[in-house]
């Protein structure tokens, strides 16, 4: 038996994909004989806490070791293996029956599978079984008519380095099916990724029941089949809750609110100025809460109010990007409110509008979350609970967290998956967009969230991050191809890091590829349209497709 | 009734897409008056010449118009339409019984529908017609539990500008089903694009049956179920056929064909030079037939007399395109022939064994094609029959058209439906790649085929164009993202050209896009994935989504 207990596992080894997991455990070792799963598939066994999450999971898992006939790409010649022994039984031990799901929960667990095929694994919560399970499930491959599980004994020990591992999806612009969605959550736990940010409404429509004001989602949906009912809703919180994915929703506000206007245009400022639309938003259509009018105000806590009810998660997004201050400076209203208060400014409007939403959200025992404006560029002073997503510069993350705030690191050079497909005006010939290029999976594997903050502390305030696919150019014919298998990149970067043991030395990009390439036929396999990164000839011959050394391609 | 004989057709009108075909006819008019479509549907009664491909195309249009209910995005909210009379049958006049498919095909048609509902498409050719019926069935459009046809009377009469309008799909990099080949010929014809160019075989797999070496495809295949026999290919023939799309073939040498080697490596130079494949070939693995090798030239010559009987069009593809000289200088076999013969050089050696292929192409009484490095960079005299396509830049069209020779347009920077998604090397970080950034579908739209060439006498020589889509980063899971709309950009481009009538003033990009946002929501009920382009507010709101006049976005 080989034995490694340490990450660093060499080129010529892992070419072999001994343990092609995705993503890769932070500690875990591996012997060389080969066990058969019984045909009937795995009795998995629940020997410790029941809860109702672990009981879905397990029922989960077995099916789906059941029904998977995976074969890893590289191993499509490797012919029939012999088998030692075979395993016919799992046995999963939870300790406590919590299943709350919020950035302490613990997702430690650990998964042992002996020469002679008795295999368990130990957590501290369901979640933490589930996790174990994932990586049960994909140390099993199909050979020659029944399944094996090669290399063991295999000993693993295996826990998040950021307990926030997120994607966000954007409703908004393009309308996506419930189903949709809970494919996507289905490649999140696949890939161990555990927030769906939901950016569920924004300037172009309003796909959300609302029960304060339902002329807001009848007039601001983009249909009646379009619209995510309340129920649709805890649909989605429960399927995500039994996968051990928290579903944090967004509210964006005062800014990307055009569509309020439909149905309230009186609490309104610059509502869909054209043909320059520059002047008051960063995309069209423009449009904020007029924040001068008490009635603007009270309506935006009303939708605080609403929906911080309907989402159980205790972290609440309430937006605050792209506040435009020209849309209320030429705003006829906020202008004579200005006139006739000297003590008052656009800036001091915000700040109140801003006191005021915060001061809803506490109140409702949430922590806010917002972008990075809020804290950075106005002069609101945010509450020290507040959770800041930094979604521009990767500099801005030490910044915040020398404010002593939370970050969620997510800035777009390394975490927009819907950069790079060109501008999306209608008339704009030259065809790029602000955010280009495209960001390849080893973009976005490149990152490192804790760059610039060496005091432990201060990293501990990084809970972790997350991708976003921001919709003007997705929907969900598309959605699958450009989250899959990128967004997996981030599940690694954020559960394993990019380093290697030690902390010190980056993974071998080769390895790394190879794992994905087959995580990526394995999301397939499963449902999930991920695209192709290589030729498949690539993907079978790993290290072959490599940039030669020290000589960059012209 | 308001008639437009010309094409210029004012925005405010347009953005009411009034006739949203695409691509837009050449020349039509049209009234105010409605018309239903009978419940049972569209009698489709041929009244001229009958061919096999007319009557198949008779049904496939009769049966997609009754059971199509397609509402376009624009008219999400128009109401209830008045009609003023109805319409059950459409009258179909083909002149000729010629169903010859080539670049001299015949596209024309005509057709009109009367206010009273007499319709009748008139062409000179079968798949004139389908080009008529398919402008007839995009005219149709659901509207409260019936089908309507809006603004009759309608009279158009309509030509391709240029009679090549290919697509290019390459299947070795990886693999694509019959069917997604055939579901792209469905979104071709829905677009009027007439050429399927199958790059099918590269270094990295041969994916087609071979009769003269069977080991060719069963070495070379991804794997048994990823090879194309020979039934399969006449089926992708034939379903071509029927819809007026030539499949032209490609066998692309000698370089691009490392496959070879794994079947005969004897006659092959620099297999998979590692790890400085560079030195050798564009991309991995690095191989090309060894020209100096009698059996080399044979083979090839063999696969010529194999293909080119097995596809029936009279173009066969030779590929010709980044032939790497060093692969051969380092080759002992040819330096050690090089050195015994001083007469000798590689570029001798080169154009011998151009010679010998192009004798066998021209022995097949078949037209030769080829990238343009064949005709632009070696001493070889190429056959004035043979058709360049130009891949590199557009300056390179007036270059060859200069020379004499027939051009097919594809420069990447307007043609390339792969570009923009960065380096697929697995260990490559900076992740950019040489024909990066992506195409939108206005850059392809952009490009003029006829730019610096003024001479009419050598404008003809421009044949048409293509679109590419290169699949190392493609295959059948995210193909129909990847080519629509983009290559419905080329194909209005190809047919209607990139002006309004009169040559000088460029269509307006704003009309465009509604229409081809259209056209992708029909591809999309059509079964045909298409790309969402811009948010769904965007696309029901003609001209609110523009670059705002004379302020360029930072």
């Amino acid at each position: 038996m080989k034995a490694f207990t340490s990450l660093f596992v060499g080129l010529a080894l892992f070419t072999k994909n001994i343990l092609a997991l995705w993503p890769i455990p932070h500690s875990y070792s591996y012997g060389t004989s080969n066990l058969e799963v019984a045909s009937h598939g795995i009795h998995i066994e629940n020997c410790g806490v029941s809860t109702d999450i672990l009981s879905k999971a397990l029922i989960r898992y077995s099916d789906l070791i059941f029904s998977e006939k995976f074969v890893n790409p590289v191993d499509y010649n490797a012919g029939k293996l012999e088998t030692d022994g075979t395993i016919s039984a799992l046995k999963v031990n939870v300790l406590t029956a919590c299943t709350d799901l919020d950035v302490d929960t613990d997702e430690f667990y650990t998964l042992n599978i002996t020469s002679t095929g008795e295999a368990s694994i130990t957590s501290n919560t369901s979640f933490g079984a589930i996790r174990g399970l994932e990586t049960f499930s994909q140390l099993i491959s199909y050979n020659y008519g029944r399944k094996i599980i090669k290399n063991v004994p295999i000993s693993i020990s295996d826990k998040p380095s950021f307990t926030y591992r997120g994607l966000m999806i954007d409703t908004a612009r393009n309308y996506y099916s419930v189903d949709s969605i809970k494919r996507t959550m289905d490649g999140m736990v696949y890939s161990k990724l555990n927030v769906l940010h939901w950016h569920i409404v924004d300037s172009q429509s309003w796909p959300i029941e609302s029960l304060f004001d339902p002329q807001l989602y009848i007039k601001g949906s983009y249909a009646p089949e379009m619209v995510y009912t309340r129920q649709n809703v805890l649909d989605v919180i429960s399927y995500g809750k039994e996968r051990g994915i928290r579903v944090i929703p967004e509210f964006d506000m005062p800014g990307h609110t055009y569509i309020i206007g439909l149905s309230n245009p009186k609490i309104m400022s610059c509502l869909n100025t054209q043909p320059m639309w520059t002047d008051h938003a960063a995309e069209p259509p423009s449009g904020q809460f007029n924040i001068a009018k008490p009635e603007a105000i009270e309506y935006a806590q009303n939708i605080v109010k609403e929906y911080s009810a309907l989402f159980p998660d205790n972290v609440f997004h309430v937006g605050g990007d792209e506040v435009n201050r020209k849309c209320w400076e030429d705003d006829p209203y906020v202008k004579d409110f200005i006139s006739k208060n000297s003590s008052l400014s656009v800036d001091s409007l915000l700040t109140g509008f801003y006191s005021n939403i915060y001061d809803t959200i506490s109140h409702v025992k949430k922590t806010p979350m917002c972008w990075q404006e809020t804290l950075l560029h106005t002069n609101f002073t945010v509450p020290k609970d507040t959770i800041i997503q930094v979604w521009i510069e990767p500099e801005d993350v030490p910044t915040v967290v020398n404010k002593g705030y939370r970050v969620i690191t997510s800035p777009y050079m390394y975490s927009y998956l819907d950069c790079g497909h060109g501008s999306w005006l209608s008339n704009d010939p030259a065809g790029n967009s602000w955010c280009d290029p495209f960001k390849t999976w080893k973009k976005i594997y490149s990152y490192n969230p804790l760059v610039n903050i060496t005091d432990p502390e201060k990293q501990k305030l990084v809970l972790g991050g997350e991708v976003n696919l921001w919709s003007e150019q997705a929907d969900e014919t598309n959605v699958d191809k450009l989250l899959w298998p990128r967004a997996a990149a981030a599940s690694e970067l954020y559960w394993s890091g990019p380093y290697m043991s030690g902390n010190t030395t980056l993974r071998n990009l080769t390895e790394v590829s190879a794992r994905i390439n087959e995580h990526r036929f394995r999301l397939l396999a499963r449902g999930i349209d991920a695209s192709p990164t290589q030729p498949l000839w690539c993907v079978r011959n790993p290290g072959m497709c490599d940039l030669p050394p020290s000589k960059p391609l012209a």
